[in-house]
């Protein structure tokens, strides 16, 4: 590799000829990261100059940084690849590390590269100082400060190294203006660090042991256990021994639909007693790629753990370690490898609604209308708990969650699913009160012209907080208490916000508007926003 | 102080029939926090639980974090007291640290109380959780977890004490939501740990002497030395020695119009060379309640501080000190207490123009219609880099600057402005790009409906970044350089974004219509937004 990497620069010569900036912009482009979520200011003009000069990265622009950095997590769960982001400074890090949280625990790696002043500006206190590697560290896996405009290449090509680590990380690379402006270094190819541990036959056997013992086991599905392979392995594990199979509460990407495994997510936030009741019944657990089950939160007597402590735990395969060839080790240890696969998903889609939307009847207009290969991103909190079985059987699709529960995660994923995969249908579920977090999405959107279908379901209130209220033993909750989960004061008016930055928008407010508004956005080229009164 | 606290209680007998979260909020009516500015989540429903029980704070809801931390910004500014904040989690704080950075930088002071997860809960990996220090630190200069239900309200009121110091602090107080609803302690009475100390006879001595030397001298003020009361005295040493007086590029709160000072700023972010000039003719520097002065930004080839090395320097005043007395001190020590103060502005309002609309029409048009006692919250960026001389005979009002230069700051601290002084007209003079940062703060306006227009300057470009690029040594940027500074594609029609979130707003492209827009909005009593295309 190291090989290789010298003879491309031969060829380039292009070594001192660049700035920092550029060097910088040519290893992300040499190595495959294609993409620049980007917000700049003055210390990043360097940065931008570069963009300019040098292709394939696309850039595109937000007007908000949670923007950016949500949009590199659905840019990483839906290509595997790390995006870069550019944000400026302390402050626009800050802006974008509730969606490098959420990021963070969906494993989606992504490279932010955060402006600084140069290093002589950094001694004298100026509006915009602020300790940025002390605001990075508590959502990166890694972060540096680039001193020496030689070396940005090289700590750029590190930063690539650990995104691209399996799972994905979190990688932080702060660039002081005058390193962007002086004189750049080669361009240089980082280490593959993306390989995956096999998992030793011991513990296979081990895990075929406990599915063979008589006892009911669960089979808990997370990370790339979620793919399309590796969930059809798991089919036939159940096949031969009627194990179940579930997944976690929030998935990062679900491959799901019509020939594809039926499952159920444990439930998640508001539910903890669904959730009990369902690990109740799991019997034995096998991890594969997934951590032990627990809470959303922690409320007033009721545990945090969501199994019995003599409940028997096996982990099959860590989320950094070789799925799909620990499925088929344990796959082939049981005899189960030529098995038919169970709980596949028949190709049924519901009925078409009509008359008043109701939850119920939202999941059936969608499991009627989603059209094949879609992207369904799924922050519909409350409404759309229960949208799983009406879907199951509509063609095959993916299903992405909020794995680190910081609310603003949809819009933004949305953007990142529809650059990975243009080909695609993005079709995203948005609650009323989740949407505003990041509601400067819907213009980059528009700009970008992405095929995104919103529908934000206004229930003109943070419902969840409601039921939280009596979970958490507040019983009878004055005016005052109510009025701070209520979203009706005034009511949000999604179609003008929406037509307000360049996204044509709908409000619908039963099932046969709501279908045809579907119809609608899923055959145009771009992004619809339905807005949806129930 | 600690007798007539305990004596309080006594009568309130009501120590162990309340919760933690009683106690805190209890402890923030009895220290005088009045306001809390919220968004709350689970962990936090027995904080909204006890807002809703204790009279005396008055909640406020925003729909994104760094809307709450910028109006409590703009409530410490006008009220000179802290409010409180709630915010949900690791994310939830995330989301508001850019407002943090400006208001630390302003000198504001605020309490955040972040919720968290039970303590047992933080033992599992769950999905919200995170290192809530490490995040509020690096903007904060008081964090504490509070671990104990009786010892929360002793670790609110210790939190309070750090906030109300002078000049105010960030106080981050992390609420485990256990802590919240076990048993709580008693209601505590803050230290008042605000007390500034007086400026030295010596040094008073000291600044005279140079201010008398023969060499002129500029007086640069900024902090409290910006009340109408401290600028008077600056002008009467002004009268006596000719002095000079400026202020630093951006204010906390200027005290200004007719019948006050008459100054100018430094020229901020992005025209060093006028800052450079205007400080090559001050001489000698005497700093009142200010900062060395220094650039915004570090540009190739030009300096990072203001002023030349062999300038003399001298400190009248710190920020945390006594500034009235101090320039008291000075005057007397001159023989100025009783002159006439010099650099007052005679009451003159500019023409109303008419036709197309300019930077310098802009100017004149708030100046000839700018309300007596108005707050003027300018996050103007380019457009209003020269409204000082057209507004300075206005009638009296106040003008807020972005001292953090993390952009998004201007509707957030509106909101906290009309909060904090509710019979006060606010204008708000907001960019297009820097006002979508926290667009969200439009719904929190027409929900309270609060008493504020705000003008979007709709150019329709990040302007400020067209002049950088060339500033740091870019020339002739290409296409996609251009494209990433231009917000044209689609342009933002805030009209409907305002509409959305339930303000009523105009769009004018000419001075007539542009005064007639503004007629209204002050007339009005609640929020008007106005789009001003130029």
């Amino acid at each position: 590799m190291g090989i290789e990497n010298k003879k491309w620069i031969g060829t380039m010569k292009i070594k001192s000829k660049i700035n920092g900036a550029e060097s910088l912009v040519r290893t992300l482009v040499h190595n495959d990261v294609n993409v620049c979520f980007a917000n700049p200011g003055t210390s990043e003009m360097h940065f931008v100059g570069a963009l300019d000069k040098v292709p394939g990265i696309r850039c595109v622009l937000g007007l908000f940084e949670g923007v950016l950095t949500g949009a590199a997590d659905g840019y990483y769960r839906m290509s595997r690849k790390p995006a870069s982001t550019l944000l400026h400074l302390g402050p626009g890090l800050g802006n974008a590390l509730a969606s490098i949280h959420n990021a963070k625990k969906a494993h989606s790696g992504m490279i932010n590269i955060i402006g600084q002043h140069t290093l002589q500006h950094l001694e004298v206190e100026s509006p915009l100082t602020s300790d940025i590697e002390a605001i990075a560290r508590p959502m990166s896996h890694w972060v540096k400060t680039s001193t020496k405009s030689m070396d940005l290449s090289k700590d750029g090509a590190k930063a690539i190294e650990y995104a691209k680590k399996a799972p994905g990380k979190i990688a932080s690379l702060i660039l002081p203006a005058d390193t962007a402006w002086g004189e750049g270094g080669d361009i240089i190819k980082a280490k593959n660090a993306g390989i995956r541990g096999k998992v030793d036959e011991v513990n296979i056997k081990k895990v075929a042991k406990i599915l063979t013992n008589g006892k009911h086991s669960t089979l808990i599905l997370g990370g790339e256990a979620l793919t399309e392979e590796a969930t059809l392995l798991a089919g036939k594990i159940s096949s031969n021994t009627g194990c179940g199979i579930i997944t976690e509460a929030a998935n990062a990407r679900l491959s799901r639909g019509a020939g594809r495994l039926d499952m159920l997510r444990i439930p998640g936030a508001g539910v903890v007693e669904r959730a009990l009741a369902m690990l109740d019944k799991a019997g034995q657990l096998v991890l594969v790629a997934s951590k032990p089950p627990v809470a959303f939160f922690g409320y007033p007597n009721k545990p945090s753990l969501l199994y019995k402590e003599n409940v028997p735990i096996v982990n099959l395969v860590e989320v950094d370690e070789d799925i799909v060839s620990a499925l088929t080790d344990l796959a082939i240890e049981l005899g189960a490898i030529n098995e038919l696969p169970n709980h596949i998903a028949i190709a049924k889609r519901p009925e078409r609604p009509s008359g008043n939307i109701t939850k119920e009847k939202l999941a059936m207009a969608i499991g009627a209308t989603l059209p094949e290969n879609a992207i369904v991103v799924d922050e519909s909190v409350t409404t759309g708990r229960d949208f799983f079985p009406a879907t199951a059987g509509a063609p095959p699709h993916d299903w992405l969650n909020n794995r680190g529960g910081a609310i603003g995660y949809g819009m933004p994923v949305a953007i990142g699913a529809a650059i990975a995969c243009p080909d695609r249908k993005v079709i995203l579920l948005e609650g009323d009160g989740s949407g505003m977090y990041t509601v400067q999405s819907l213009w980059t959107m528009a700009r970008e012209n992405l095929d995104i279908t919103i529908l934000i379901f206004a229930n003109r209130t943070y419902e969840i907080l409601r039921g939280e209220l009596t979970n958490v033993g507040i019983q009878n909750p004055g005016p005052r208490a109510v009025d701070m989960l209520t979203l009706d004061r005034p009511y949000i008016d999604w179609v003008n916000v929406a037509k307000g930055m360049g996204v044509e928008a709908l409000q619908v407010n039963n099932c046969e508007k709501l279908l045809k508004a579907l119809d609608v956005g899923i055959k145009k080229d771009g992004p619809f926003l339905i807005e949806i009164i129930f």
